[in-house]
């Protein structure tokens, strides 16, 4: 968690909170610690902040000293792991408590690279084990994912310029990576200095990929040179590309679209779960920096999944119940076809894509659903513990 | 049950029965009847039958009066829905019993329409209410299928020039029927007299075919001019074919396959309990035909199927707990992926088809799936049990 240190300590008075309308749980974490009010965060004025000590946001509000200068706001939580709204030389200089929430949803784009993959091999006739993945870039999402993989026995080489082989498991150079079945992007996107990843993929690292390789980028838009990965598409018969996120988003090239295997409107990372834990972890920096106990978890107020439970015989085959765990959990096909028809449909296609992520129903991270398996079956067992579903036996 | 009228009672000796090996459930169904040899039904001939009364065979063994002359055998059953590889004629002449498995998987036929409609609303981002069906032909499947697809609450129109209306509810013409949204097809492949079904689907109809309809096929391969519908999917961006069956099949036109939403080999009806629905008819017409008590019920033999239960909660909408149920239960993309990529790797179209259909593991009807949804979800439990799984509340 980015936080400054704490210089300030809460007397016995109620803490006055002001919280975005759009951020889940609110008082459910922070309603013992005083009175909170729920703003829009997209219209949010300093005169609104006049009675606030903690101030909880989105990142539709811009945080700098425009907002804050002369409010008694003391410490400011973001519920997001981006933290570009937010003008943190401001916050440093003036004093002011700060965190945000890294990391929070990377469970959720672990299971749409998954349940993309899933996609993946049935449209190739293969399973899971067959596959190769490359992962660039080992941060939250990065590691969340390669972990997983491994442990569902998938072979995966990665690459991160930044992170310690200890730490994060084996790094290679990116062109080893380029040579997997599946390349995985999970950079952030950075303009300049040493390793800038702006247009990291182009038309020269695609064409180190395999014939019949597989692009799967749910980071950043232009990390892909997104004319020329459709250049490339358009020449390689056998090469598929996975897109979430798009270079000029909202604004999309439909002719993209429709040569991906599958397109989603920059929701991978939307889960109900993701945006709960970022309002738990902005709790705990709270707890943290004002020196409270942490009384609350996130476990006592996630509700119910949709799907409560699927329980396999010792008769499914091993790879069956994994592809049905996963896609029980989230369809990404259902997402890829709403794009679809939308766009088909669209007289705007900005206007489009931001209403898809704004009317996007949240789903359930996959560790929500429980699977039985019986107790002799240890396999399908380990592999469904291994993607991450929460596995009981009987 | 195609059968002939009982001229031959059992004495008290056992029956010695003769069943190609690879018919399921012969054992459990028949032992207490009498002795029961496993033959290979492809290289079947008479002087194996020298010690036969009952034979029972599938459409890989041509049953006439070459195979049968000479032998004791008294009664054939064919665990099939064709009958075209036995000499009907010949066996009323010859006085032997005969029965075949009419309808006995018209409900794996079903489910695989359910998964490809499934398939469908996903690609256009639609839900089941939203679309209306044509069913052409209204006998074992099509009158399943539409009973089905109307407790779901999907408008259907049908066609059959054979069927009574007071039976198999409303009928109208064709021209109606490719008005619909989908147009499914049930009928046999008939070449000659009055309705003829060759080629029934053609440049014609499929122009009078909304622009953005979709066809499925999973009747009979040449009911469909196949090079037709490649030139009207060619010139009709919009329009989609789902095709099971194929004009020449083993033989495959692959440019067709390539333009098709979805491409299987001949397996819509290739369900384990079709399967063994056609021995339990076959049995029962023994027991029918030998005035022999019916002790044996497919209930007591079928294994469990490989998904046991899927446990919903209130949380889940209705559309996904649908498509979640239908797909856990069958996933026809699953068998679209193999069939491209192993014709994609084929040397041999004919020869691979032929394999994938040898080799397909047989799947598990709807109904054997249990789905577990809470007392007060009322439309979830119907709609669940509308498409054909097995409710349990609690
Ligand atoms: N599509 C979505 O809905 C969604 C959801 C969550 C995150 N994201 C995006 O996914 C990306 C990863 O998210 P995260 O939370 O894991 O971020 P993170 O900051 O935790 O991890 C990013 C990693 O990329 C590495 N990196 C930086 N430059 C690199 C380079 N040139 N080559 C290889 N690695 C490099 C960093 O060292 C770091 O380990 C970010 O761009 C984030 O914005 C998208
Ligand atoms: N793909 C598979 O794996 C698979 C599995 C089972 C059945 N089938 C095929 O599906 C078709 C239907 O099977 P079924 O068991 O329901 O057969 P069925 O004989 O019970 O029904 C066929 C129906 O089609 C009707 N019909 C005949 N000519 C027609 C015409 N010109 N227009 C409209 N209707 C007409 C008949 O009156 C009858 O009601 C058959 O061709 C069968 O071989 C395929």
């Amino acid at each position: 968690m980015t936080k400054c240190r704490p210089v300030f300590q809460l007397d016995n008075t109620l803490v006055r909170i002001a919280a975005d309308e759009n951020i889940p749980l609110v008082d459910s974490f922070f309603s013992e610690f005083g009175e909170i009010r729920r703003l829009n965060g997209r219209s949010l004025t300093a005169d609104q902040l006049a009675d606030t000590d903690i101030l909880l946001v989105r990142s539709v509000t811009a945080v700098d000293e425009t907002l804050l200068k002369g409010t008694p706001v003391k410490f400011v939580g973001t519920a997001t792991i981006g933290t570009d709204h937010i003008d943190l030389d401001y916050l440093q200089r003036a004093n002011i408590g700060f965190a945000s929430a890294p990391g929070c949803n990377a469970q959720a784009v672990v299971d749409y690279v998954l349940s993309s993959l899933s996609v993946l091999i049935d449209v190739r006739g293969v399973s899971f084990a067959d596959l190769s993945v490359g992962i660039v870039g080992v941060g939250n999402v990065g590691l969340c994912l390669r972990r997983r993989l491994e442990e569902m026995g998938v072979d995966v080489v990665a690459t991160d310029p930044f992170k310690d082989p200890a730490v994060v498991g084996p790094l290679t150079s990116l062109e080893e990576v380029l040579k997997a079945d599946v390349v995985s992007l999970h950079t952030p996107l950075v303009n300049d200095g040493e390793c800038p990843t702006r247009h990291l993929m182009g038309a020269e690292q695609l064409l180190q990929m395999k014939q019949n390789a597989c692009l799967i980028n749910s980071s950043r838009g232009a990390v892909v040179n997104n004319a020329e990965l459709l250049a490339h598409l358009r020449s390689h018969n056998d090469f598929e590309a996975i897109l979430d996120v798009w270079e000029k988003e909202p604004h999309l090239d439909l002719a993209l679209m429709h040569r991906c295997m599958l397109a989603t409107p920059h929701i991978a990372g939307y889960s109900l779960d993701g945006k709960m834990r970022g309002t738990e972890m902005i709790y705990q920096a709270v707890c943290e920096y004002f020196g409270l106990p942490m009384r609350r978890k996130l476990g006592q107020f996630l509700p119910e999944p949709g799907i409560r439970r699927v329980n396999f015989s010792d008769q499914v085959p091993l790879n069956q119940a994994l592809r049905t765990a996963i896609r029980a959990a989230y369809e990404v096909r259902v997402d890829d076809g709403k794009m679809r028809s939308a766009m088909s449909r669209a007289e705007d296609v900005k206007q489009t894509f931001d209403q898809l992520r704004r009317d996007y129903p949240l789903r359930r991270d996959i560790p929500t659903m429980k699977v039985g398996v019986p107790a002799k079956c240890v396999d399908l067992q380990q592999l469904l513990a291994s993607a991450g579903f929460a596995v009981r036996t009987k």
